[in-house]
């Protein structure tokens, strides 16, 4: 049995209400549903914030015990140093991921302080991104 | 029977306290308690935090039912994209306003991450920098 | 009775004409013939010109006597120390505004050289940015 | 019968006279009265000012009913975002043209305000890059 | 039956040999020999050069048939538009993949001029990184 | 007798047990139980938050009382003009402590938007840096 | 009569078939077979490859013999400093061509490391550019 | 018998008037009356205009006759690329002055495109730069 | 028994004689004279140069034997390398000292090539700086 | 016995007939022709291309078991980080050479990405630059 | 009787022997040799330096006596934040000349840390530059 | 007989001892001690400082009469305009040499103020650069 935990930022909690063209329209809960049956060997935890401090505590309180951290960081992506600095303090490995490909939109979305303490970078395939996540911990 | 939701951000809780050459000393709860009179058509709430998380939730609490936001998100600003994702989310129109002219201070007041998602922008007028941004929200 | 001088630079002659998709199809003379009525105690003077020479010339001829000129600058905003430094030599208040939200378009439109000598900026208000200009200059 | 006007900016009044060895010596008088016989079925008009506002303002005056323009905007070209607008606002296809390669001297000289907001761009060929200017535009 | 083309650039061949430290030393064939097994309902074509002009004669020749293509440009994708123009011109989708974490290492390997143009981005899992662009690509 | 309040940022909670190599392994409890018997004659009082907010709100609400405030950001250092504009509006001396020389790591660690508007900086000497501050604000 | 080389870059070969509304419908071998009926004392040969080598050589191979060059680099006019070297090295004047408006695309289109070494540049008039660039060499 | 001309630029009208602690409190006019006495054997002419383009016509105007020019362009200083063409379209020598030391002024004031085409360049004296102009003309 | 040697840069010789707004107006000798009093266990040792070569050169001097050394490099703090590289050289700790707070004056204040190579940074405490360095290097 | 391997890259096979005022009118097989006479104990193998792959290609054809390889990889030095990876990958070690001195011409010149990854580096002395570099390899 | 010390840079001492072309051939002897026959009433002091420390050492001793100083700190001017320190430290003012229009060569030489702290600047005249700043110093 | 001079820069003088790991850890003294048997016709002298005048002063001295100039100018290389100065003043020509490969360590030692002046550059060898550079005067 392995434990992955999925964690959103800010503004991921709006996801199919928010900017469908980009976004697209399935709300987050819908996907999670569909994950225990796929995977019936992995513990899943999902963990959602608008607050750059919340996701700090939540990487602590789970960092140092589960197999495996999938990260969309939303904004603080492009701008949190803490983040970072959480990431590197833990031990268990994080994918950062993203639903868009981050690359196609403005500049600022393409620099991330994450992307060089994670362990890899899965942007551009809509939700599917997490399953690629997923498939990348479960592979470890 | 309009409603108008006033959101200040880090800092602005110190008005008429905070450096009073810049801000001005009248406090924003004076301002605040002037404006029900003047306006018997709009309903006016007011909220403010210095945590960027509760900025957030707090566009996406009202952001697709009330008719206009006023954002003095102070320093925010000037680093958070997650704070501009959340405007672009939602669906009200959202003015910006600066209590002081911000491009006559440092250089880094200069660059904001909010102007370009929300409707106008109203900066160094003093408090009457709100009062613009009522108009121009009634007038929409 | 308070005195009022409206300057418009390079181009907003075009206004009404000129793309239509960022600057509204209403003319400014359209607008100018409804303020008299709206401010029978103000007197108001209207002045535009393509050349930067013109505008600076007529800072300089009502700079030290009218209660209050806005300014839209137009593409000068972005590159006339010039037209900055005729702000600053002169005594009367300055608003600047813009009809578009300049934040939300190019670049190179985002830097004011006229913004730090000015008393305060609006924009993205179409015409109503006047509007809430003649207020801010009524209220000083 | 096709109209073109050929607009020059500042410094460009002294060809034949001025650097000969970057802009030649032939007059822009000898060039354009060469003009007529070549193409007969052509109105050419012909424009020089040193200022940037009489540039804007002839642009205004033919650019909605002449066939085409020809601009070389001299040094004007490397910094007025107000004739870049000025193009943007009128009707007429505008060609951007060059005496010398801008790029072959000076770093300033290859940065154009004008040239994304043009039809095209043609420099380094003498005089003869106001013929091909003109061939251009009678092929639209 | 889906296809699917793998095309690796620069110093790839030398994948086992070059850098263990940072690539691995599994040589690429070990790893497309695995495939056919895995996916028996994909057709594979493997492809390898160290010219640029290669790569871009390739997605041409494939581009505009295949179902999907694994692109790892090595380091011509921080230096060559030209595949970028040539992903742009075709039609089948393409996922950038990285055996490292690039941004995990020297600065410029942060620069992508095809991730923009890329459907979507994988990178730091190793070859596993391929795998996971399979499975993106066959829940297309 | 003095009071001085000590304000550790983002990640500083995990003291000694992330990567002790830059952050040494004691952990900041074990630093706090010293003081006391050090200083007799100095109330101390300690807050650590991930939570930029946090920050502020204790910055604000000691900031006005107590001698002196010993802040080490952590990460929000580097980002926050929001701590920075917390600083500025209290009127208690800060002093900016950092555990590792922080300009011998990556390079966004070399800019802070606190050293500015603190009293100093103190940089480099392990927890010993807090013990400096505090001899800095018994000087004061 | 005259010797006129027609000298393509990468993803030229596409021309008709990519991004029609960029580099529209037409095919180059059309536009090709129209020259000899139009220009009965010009000789052309034409080029294309996307190897940045083969045009390079292909420069070499012609360029001190002929009486001139018309080259569209496509993306290595952005990229490719020993393109540039190419055209210094050799005799014959070379034109820089580009069918789009290379100024109204993105920001890495308008640097062209060529356009120093060029006798001149033309772009923005789709096909027509090559013409005028025959027009531009038979008048040298 | 020598003749100089002194060109003003813009703002320059209102010295004496205009920001008093920066260009002092004596009017240019007072200034002027003072030299016929000082230099019997010089003739003055003086310029002053707030257009840029006034400043090329008069700059071609006399620069093709007169001993030397002295200059000071004022903001035009630090955007006119048009007025350095012109000093270099003409062959009388151009003193650049200034009233004030720019240097220890905003930054943008630091930069001059005339200064590269000038004689020389003398700042920070007040009226007196232009009396040291004069004596570098004579002395030519 | 501990030997420090304190190295001050250029200017510091002044103290007390310059600025006195920036440095305070105690002499540097005064502050030294105290210092063998309150620590009776160190011997000190002075130099001053407005010599970057002398200062390098009593670095190598010392900086094989000594316990530690406090560095006030003045100016070169901003611009030598040449004293980087002999800190790194030397086997002595050193830490680096400033009266003022650097941080909260000129720009090119903020850039240290010192601050990398040295043991710890302290700064903004008057000659209090000096008082922690020697507190930080007894603690070593 | 060594083995050492010169490669040269783009435009260097004009050598003697390119820009004799930067390279010299010696072509280059007369000097390799001398080099056997000097060095009897060296076997030479010569390769140049134009073609960035081709250099690629034969890095890794000879690089992991010739005793040394001279690059001049001509303008690909500063463009080709391919180049770079590639030697990087392979044993041999690499000295980058250079016929002019690169640092007195272009600015875009003076950046090597090849020199990092190379034992070391001269340029300046025409072709004898390749003999110091001859000399460097045995004397390894 | 005023007195002035001329205190020259770097390189200085080989004036007239070194690169005529910009610097001339007068020796500074002879110019220094005519001047107290012009200037009686002014007693002159000159140093030439090599040592930025000297220099300092220079202005250090003089600079709270004498009535002014003419510094050309030769290349130093472009890198010395030491002696700019220098400047602001002492009470004498300081003209700054240069013999060349330091802004007609390389870039570099347009950036002077010496500029904002001195009374003035005067450069492009030759030796002529010093008999301006002598002018410059009596009229104070 | 020929006369070349070496000179060395800061820091040298500790070579052996320095940094061995970049530098090795042979004296300068042994390498120089070697030289006269190898070169029995070239008269050769040693200078090292630390101080950049001193550089310059030997520059000055020897520059005008020796064969050759050997300069190792240690950090000054990246620093100092004045020794480029210098170099360019005298006519003797001059090599630049380092010891380690600069290319490969800190990116400010990357830019070299000497190169454009020198003769050419070699670097990356140890003391055998030295050698090389010898070679290299000889040959002139």
């Amino acid at each position: 049995m392995k434990s992955i935990v999925i964690i959103n930022g800010p503004n991921l909690n709006l996801l199919g209400k928010r900017e469908p063209n980009i976004y697209g329209n399935q709300s987050f809960d819908d996907y999670l549903s569909s994950l225990p049956t796929l995977y019936p060997n992995v513990h899943f935890e999902y963990f959602q914030s608008n607050h750059e401090g919340d996701l700090i505590d939540k990487l602590h309180a789970v960092g140092f015990s589960v197999d495996g951290i999938i990260l969309n960081a939303g904004a603080y992506t492009h701008t949190s140093i803490a983040l970072a600095d959480a990431i590197k303090a833990i031990s268990s490995p994080v994918v950062e991921v993203h639903i868009s490909n981050v690359h196609a939109r403005e500049n600022f979305r393409r620099q991330s302080f994450l992307s060089p303490v994670c362990k890899g970078v899965i942007c551009g395939f809509g939700l599917h991104s997490y399953t690629l996540a997923i498939a990348a911990l479960i592979n470890e």
